[in-house]
């Protein structure tokens, strides 16, 4: 039972051959067919559960599993610890995915969550932002300008006609370093604006959301003038008692969850009552693909995707990946689950050469640009 | 935040350094110590969940999550499928286990589950033998010649004074093949001798049941006359609905599971009533070595340890692994989580060549004997 192993250095490979701009865009078009098609009968996601903790530092670390019936299960844990960034000159989100074969139980892929996680979660905010926002939405607000922003911004300039980013943070480094991180990332065309909070709520045709606001500190603002057909990204709101907007705002709005059961426990839509909710994204993407919804009326009002992260979206993520390391033959197979040729005999593997064969670790390819 | 990745090239490395009888021996010192310490207030250790399905064949996978509270966070995955060895030729138990740094959410080790599952699940069962059965025991009987009854053996003969192995199984396959998987473990004292599964019963100081019974077809026997002091290692129950040994037997033992929660509802106690369940194992350890429990009584007569598996069992094996990794320096280090300098850009990494020298992927040390 060899197990492909995707790590930092093997995802920059990837990056690099199949070009950053073509993976998220790519990552998008799957994550919507993903959302559209999802039959919950077949793709079974229990509420991800984990353990939150105020000592050494406050943190927690959670596991999100996701069965594909007769398939695959996938189990993402993640990690967030909003003290990263100053204590160790880490992301405040690091996470891993693994991915086991249903007809045997077996490993089968460990893959990078961090970076992984960044993508998909930005590309969620363009599905919730297609059904959801102006078309012509032409500039984009940053609440946050933090390792989320980027993505953020990275993807939705790809999905919409902005024109003009405008940003606000409360640490002034991370405002300084915003258009300097983004470079890379965009076109020549896209302003990049430092503003003030109201300033970027009430200029902005989409806005998103994600900060590491404090438990029980939130909202980010109180009632502020904003464009009628605003969309809001909310990214930020992922844990109990964390949320980013106001709840006068929440309630004038069509709410969308990614995921329900969990945003009712850790998303913005802890503030609101069921009659509150709408349509979450995978019946909403199903509803404007069958017609069922007349995705222009919610393209004209106030609407908010409540973003708290759904293992789908990872299982899509990991599939990308693990394509395109397939493709381009990047990768590092391991033998990660001892087992012996005898599966009757579990030390053999310890004294026979066939074992110690089988145990050789080898790269498939790994090359470098 | 690189991360420690023994597989099955370095288990067997650590073995050969550190030789399989010290490893094992090692183990059920540190088991037992780890029992009667284990402070669930510093240790939290939530029931397994998973998923089971019967298509594309019966089986399921699980993770079992476990925290030092301030330090770590343990996440056991495994999967159990009974036709592994008939269709893959693969162990019917497949693990991995993973590490997490409490203080940041990283991914610290990911470790072999599988040959640990064994060891484990085999020091378990000498620690509640040596807390349950008779010091002198000197027949082993086992009720199921698979990959548990190998490692079983093994553990329990370095425990007590065994003269006799006496062995069953409805394979006549594995029947016929277990003395020789036994050879390289046993010395020449022990005898190994197939018997019908009454004279094992009848004869065995300490039973041991580990067998892939279907759910629903229990138990392996009705009444059969049997030592007043025997012990029962009770390790195949571990399912709902698959257990081993008749009602009525369990009525007149003493039943000590290893995690009760988890034993109602997969291990043998699913049989029984609360009040027919006695101290789960490291109550009972912590009690015998404060002298809260005098374990004389309990040596003499009829007494079940249902063994289902407890993540803590998991944490001690793979600490005992790590320690000796790093003691022997193997191990292969590898950067998992994609991770920039920059924590504010999660593309960074992509980019800098900073980033490239910190994914390089290097191997700690990698000796073959």
């Amino acid at each position: 039972m060899a197990t492909l192993v995707l790590g930092l250095d093997e995802v920059r490979q990837i990056v690099h051959r199949a070009g950053i701009h073509n993976v998220v865009d790519r990552l998008v078009e799957r994550l919507h067919g993903a959302f559209e098609s999802l039959d919950s009968k077949r793709v079974i996601v229990p509420a991800r559960k984990g353990f939150d903790y105020e000592f050494p530092l406050p943190g927690m670390v959670e596991w999100m599993p996701l069965m594909h019936r007769g398939k695959s299960i996938l189990l993402k844990t993640v990690g967030y610890h909003p003290h990263n960034p100053a204590q160790g000159n880490l992301p405040t989100v690091l996470s891993s995915l693994t991915r086991y074969d249903a007809a045997t139980g077996g490993l089968v892929a460990l893959v990078d969550g961090t970076f992984l996680t960044v993508l998909r979660t930005a590309a969620a905010s363009v599905v919730a932002s297609r059904l959801l926002a102006a078309p012509q939405s032409s500039t984009l607000g940053l609440i946050g300008c933090g390792a989320q922003a980027v993505s953020q911004a990275h993807v939705l300039c790809r999905a919409f006609p902005i024109k003009e980013i405008e940003f606000v943070d409360t640490d002034a480094a991370a405002v300084a370093s915003f258009a300097s991180r983004m470079a890379p990332l965009l076109g020549s065309h896209v302003l990049l604006r430092s503003a003030s909070l109201a300033e970027v709520v009430s200029r902005a045709d989409i806005l998103c959301t994600a900060t590491s606001i404090g438990v029980g500190q939130g909202p980010l603002f109180d009632q502020l003038p904003h464009q009628a057909h605003l969309h809001i990204n909310a990214i930020g709101s992922d844990f109990p008692g964390k949320t980013e907007l106001p709840l006068e705002l929440l309630e004038q709005a069509y709410v969308c969850p990614d995921f329900p059961c969990q945003a009712v426990s850790e998303g913005e839509c802890q503030q609101l009552e069921p009659n509150q909710i709408g349509l979450d994204l995978p019946t909403l993407a199903a509803e404007v693909a069958r017609g069922g919804v007349e995705a222009g009326h919610l393209h004209e009002r106030l609407t908010v995707f409540d973003s708290t992260g759904f293992a789908l979206e990872d299982d899509v993520v990991m599939t990308l990946f693990l394509e395109l390391a397939e493709k381009f033959q990047i990768g590092q197979v391991k033998v990660i689950e001892s087992h012996s040729t005898d599966p009757k005999d579990p030390y053999q593997f310890l004294w026979s050469r066939r074992g110690a064969q089988g145990a050789k670790n080898h790269v498939v390819q790994e090359t470098e640009r």
